[in-house]
């Protein structure tokens, strides 16, 4: 009996021993109404998604979420929600949101930002090492949002963070992936889960990023800011499901030259 | 009421006036065996596939397309058969190979092939007009395989063809779309269907044909000489629908500079 | 004795049994005034310059070149004009263009352009080829310039033109050589030179040119339209000189990761 | 009267106050030997050339440089030394090995490297920093080797490196400029030189080096391991220049559509 699509076996993305049912990582930034990010939500599957702890309003406290805003559209939806320090510019500030992120949200899950400028929006290597390392240090599950640079995504899963997160291009962009041999490298050393993090565009960007090992994709402006955001979500999500499994299905190599795809007596039989 | 994913109007490839139900062209050359072939059909959703006039069995006489073989496997799992004349080194090999096949096969759709040389296996744009034109006036559904160049793809279509089906990179190579924007121009341009033909190695790759305009795409040996030719046909077949949706979706324009996903003040209400 | 940078044998660049002694060739067009256009063809070293028989007023009948005009400038800087049929549409128009090119300029050498419309400006391969088998056959020195097809370069070559000069990208981008491999393939394939000619928009792009195998280089308005041409101009001649070297130079293949620059004991003696 | 070539002000690169007169930087590592490596050197016009501190024999103290070896080579040849760190793999180890080359060598100019592992020989961005700003203030003229990220050649400009020297793709692996942005980043933000280190492969890759905005480049075994080393030496100084100069020329807009050289009437007048 022969394989068929229904019986290949896909396993999670697990971050920090808690599987999740989906590879595409959302986030909330750029939609034009709570409605239209439930819908794109929805659509793209996603179970984890980042809210900034400096641009919305937060939920009351108790941890609970709330029942309104972006915290209460998540409980509701049950994605969990992830806690990012956008907008934070030095380690201090960032590890001072995400201990208020943690008492007010209830999760010691965060996704860490240490912004260099608001300009580049580009992470400070420094920073964010320094900021990791002490949130690590305090029991926190850090999730870093890094550059591609291949040693800094192993000194910071060196200092205990859960996944990391390097960029594609820079926050907005929509340039793609820039360095795909540095999203590779990283990915190939990596015993935590990488996931693309900024610079998706399109749906072809995050299937890349998929066939270049990582574990899965962040996006938001490339749906949230799309004419028709319920179908880029929905492209997203295919994307990088087809990644996937275009990464785990052994593609021929690449030849330089052509090859006819039967041999000239070539007959199937 | 917002917008569902399953509300998205999806408009399906019509091809000389027949609709198929997917936009994924599949080959039939590089496959194991038939099992594995049928396996990798079913999981890619094909609803239209090319078989190789000179390279594999032909059908009976009669043109039920048979019971054994390929085309049996075809007739069997409801998907179209397409003939090709690959292995054809000039228009006039090209066009008696159409005819032998409108006999043998019943059907007077042919993906036509003129190779310049059995190296580069790249098409010779002279005899590919010319048998072109004469398949065409001679009553045939002609679907060429092209370079990627636009002048040729348009004079491919004043002579009446019903597809055109320019290559991303060399047959058999993996080396995806060389040059994206004559594709993008190509798409842009025609009022026939175009689908990309020859390049294809991975999912990303056929998520960008889709993304660069391209109405379907075509490929083999990516799925049939991979190692999991199942996961793979399933990779593609996500991909293709991805990139559809994502063409459509109205990507937010590049940046060439970071731009973050929420205005300062930035709360989303 | 070792060899120094004096000894390096460089052979000319030769169409047609004529030595020319710089690989640059210039184009006339986009030039602020003939005193800018002069400077400029100076500082680039170029000994083959094209013009355009539509564009810019002929030589006085007699095939002197007359005394003013680019014609008259070219013939006082002892540069070689090569008349060109820009703003043909049809093989029959470049024909009769390069046929009243030869009488009025004394010169069977024509640079052959069949441009398929104005808004694209790329050859039509089929006229192209057939009024290159046209002129070749009525004693003219051929140089044509058709897209980046492989098969159509070997064709024109086939007819006897007496060099290939395949675009990079289109006329005026300035967008480099969009695929790299087709070029390379070209001259690899190429008995007669191979002139790169449209796209250049840098200096490095010339460089990647002759790399690639290309025996020339082809531009216009990189130069003519920069805000400084003559400084221009000297970039692009020593960029072809540098990419000629290098590719004579036998360099180190890439490889996939790192390689330090001595070995670990690495003492140089 | 108009300008020439040779009128054209050219602009020495100047580290630290001291101006070279030429803006290649040579490495002296995989030379064949020291008469091979000597003809290289004077091919290219260097006047500043790395030498490993922990790879080559040092100058006997005194800091002449000794009548031997490389340090001899180039005093001879009057190509200032730039001893570099290269093998260390820590900040201490750089430092102690910047400090034994200050004594031996009679310069306080070092390149610093920091290397992060000696399989993919990348730079350790921490312990970069740090080592930069220990040398710095202990009065080192500082050029850093560092990976291509805008925020840490910030930094190291912030704590007084000389210098930033960014690498194109890893060392020894001929991969030209892997992210043509961030380079681009670099050079636009820093008030210090920026020069391309690591990764050049032939000509091409160093004049884009300089379109970029790079002020020099720094590459050794693209020179000496290519089969040719003089030849490519004089490639890669024509390279540079000529990269130089078409930064400065004032290029014409890249432009997605094609653009005839002239104006439909278009006559030069």
């Amino acid at each position: 009996m022969t394989g068929t699509a229904s019986e290949i076996a896909d396993t999670p993305l697990t971050v920090a021993g808690t599987p999740l049912g989906s590879r595409l990582v959302m986030g909330t930034g750029g939609a034009a109404s709570l409605l239209a990010l439930e819908d794109a939500l929805v659509a793209s599957g996603t179970e984890l998604t980042t809210v900034a702890m400096r641009r919305v309003s937060r939920p009351a406290p108790g941890g609970t979420g709330g029942d309104t805003g972006v915290w209460g559209l998540l409980a509701r939806l049950g994605i969990r929600a992830l806690p990012n320090t956008a907008g934070c510019f030095s380690a201090r500030e960032a590890v001072l949101t995400a201990r208020l992120a943690r008492e007010a949200c209830a999760t010691d899950w965060v996704k860490l930002e240490v912004i260099a400028d608001d300009v580049t929006l580009l992470p400070d290597p420094v920073g964010l090492l320094e900021a990791a390392r002490e949130l690590v240090d305090d029991g926190f599950t850090v999730l870093p949002y890094t550059n591609d640079d291949p040693i800094l995504a192993r000194r910071l899963e060196d200092v205990g963070c859960a996944a990391v997160m390097p960029l594609g291009s820079p926050i907005g962009s929509g340039l793609g992936i820039a360095n795909p041999r540095n999203i590779e490298a990283i990915a190939a050393a990596a015993a935590v889960p990488v996931i693309l993090d900024a610079g998706i565009g399109t749906a072809s960007d995050a299937a890349l990023a998929m066939e270049l090992g990582c574990d899965g994709v962040l996006l938001a402006t490339a749906v949230t800011r799309a004419a028709d955001p319920v179908r880029m979500a929905r492209a997203m999500r295919r994307a990088v499901e087809a990644g996937y499994d275009a990464a785990r299905a052994g593609r021929p190599p690449r030849r330089e030259h052509a090859l006819a795809s039967s041999s000239p007596d070539g007959r199937v039989r």
